[in-house]
């Protein structure tokens, strides 16, 4: 029973396509991983790589990606909308097939300690591999990002969980952890003006009383001169993508303001577009295991 | 390389469950055949067989379920609200994979031949396999449904392609052709006027001006109290299912009514809910190919 595990490391560099394509490279050379697909955002300065494979070989492949980040990217010089803490911003590995959420917990411990030992970066366990509360969630370890994180990490509750506290000089650190499946999903708004974008946001986020399994920040892209609204969608089976949306716009048209385009950034998975398609076509007793032949198909 | 024919016959039996399962028992019980979907509608008096196997058994199983039928159903005891000349009403033959339409017009005449001088059916051909041009539409063959042909079919311009022409006794007379993958879709209204529900038809049908690949016929459901716009989709790659029901709320709401939900009849390819999804989320750049994972799991 072969084991599939995702990994979808973000590195800080959106820009330069050389930089991406070697740090894709770097992990694509380790044998049995599978990279499905990159999305690089110039205005995030972010990539975001996404591959599978078996539980060692996705562990061998990020720490390649890790190790060429860390060659080729210099946090001194890194501007972008996104919040970051280094090179390699975070690496999460994601159980799909066969595999327990432990052994993703596991394999971000065993990563994160060589990452730190054979880079000398400092590294986070954040999500379900958090050793502390605090940092099962990502924003209260990039508080205060790259920038500001360079004298906070010599405080004692900030100290990495691998590794120096002090920052790579020009890696910064890493967050690596496990969660479950999650949906990175943009929606961009039909003005420039952010704070539009970060009330709603807000509105529509779990921390602050909105939907539950959501975080949302407001960004403003200047590439587009649109602000947008950037989430992750952490359980999309039960608090489901157009529902968000939905809510999204709705808070939106109180600001008099529409959504333009939305984008989801990687991987989703069809049942996720499927009761999106469902819930606006009001389709009645769809079943899509049994009625999308695709599905049929492959199982015959 | 395995041909795969879909075949989707209907048959005049929406309500007795043990007429339904006897007519599907004998479609399965052809080697290489495999049943995907069972519709009864109880409205319609009416079912959906949809089953998938290589052109020979297809042949064979739709042959087995046409002389069930035969058996089992009493056109002269039928009532249901959709339009039908026969027990076995009609059968279309579908290239699903490495199958041409020629190959799926010659399959409908070899079976249409073998119906008639086997059981004594007249069968006319339709769609693509129609030999008189304007055979080609279902509802030009239908016209004065079972109860109007018993005297029509003897006039020479409605013989049947094969057999005699006259009905027959029970099984009144069947379509059989072969057609593109079309997408059969209900839409529910929250009104039980069927003259709301014939005028909606009328103003999206590409018959009347409306859109292409699009036939229409509004309806009422006794069971439900309510009028249905009944549709076949015939190229939903081109006229998406989306754009279809959004037109229906348009004129919907020129009469006050609303969509109270939809249904899709038998099988609906992948790609024409993604698509449904991706026009009502707004998605931007959207590749179902590269980020709908179950798609890329099978691949790889």
């Amino acid at each position: 029973m072969v084991k599939i595990v995702e990994c979808v490391p973000n590195f800080s560099e959106g820009r330069r396509p050389e930089v991406i394509n070697e740090i894709v490279r770097a992990i694509q050379s380790v044998p049995g991983v599978a990279v499905l697909d990159v999305e690089a955002d110039a205005d995030h300065n972010r990539s975001v790589v996404t591959f599978v494979g078996e539980p060692a070989a996705c562990l061998e492949a990020a720490f390649a990606g890790c190790a060429a980040a860390a060659r080729l990217i210099n946090m001194e010089e890194h501007r972008g909308s996104h919040p970051r803490i280094g090179a390699t911003d975070v690496i999460p590995f994601v159980p799909v097939k066969n595999v327990t959420m432990a052994e993703c917990v596991e394999l971000a411990a065993r990563l994160g300690r060589r990452i730190a030992e054979e880079l000398g970066i400092p590294v986070y366990l954040y999500g379900e591999a958090a050793r502390r509360p605090e940092r099962k969630s990502l924003p209260n370890i990039r508080r205060g990002q790259y920038e500001g994180l360079k004298s906070e990490i010599a405080r004692p509750e900030r100290h990495p969980d691998f590794g120096p506290p002090r920052l790579h000089p020009t890696a910064g650190a890493t967050c690596v952890g496990a969660r479950p499946f999650l949906i990175a999903y943009n929606v961009n708004l039909n003005t420039p003006d952010v704070t539009v974008a970060q009330r709603i946001a807000e509105a529509v986020r779990e921390k602050d009383g909105g939907l539950t399994n959501v975080r949302a920040i407001g960004i403003y892209l200047s590439a587009r001169h649109q602000a947008q609204v950037s989430m992750n969608l952490l359980d999309p089976g039960r608090t489901p993508v157009h529902r968000v949306l939905e809510l999204v716009r709705r808070e939106a048209a109180r600001y008099g303001v529409s959504v333009t385009g939305t984008e989801i950034v990687g991987l989703v998975p069809a049942e996720a577009l499927l009761a999106a398609a469902a819930y606006y076509l009001q389709l009645e007793n769809f079943d899509p295991a049994r009625q999308v032949l695709e599905f049929r198909l492959h199982k015959e």
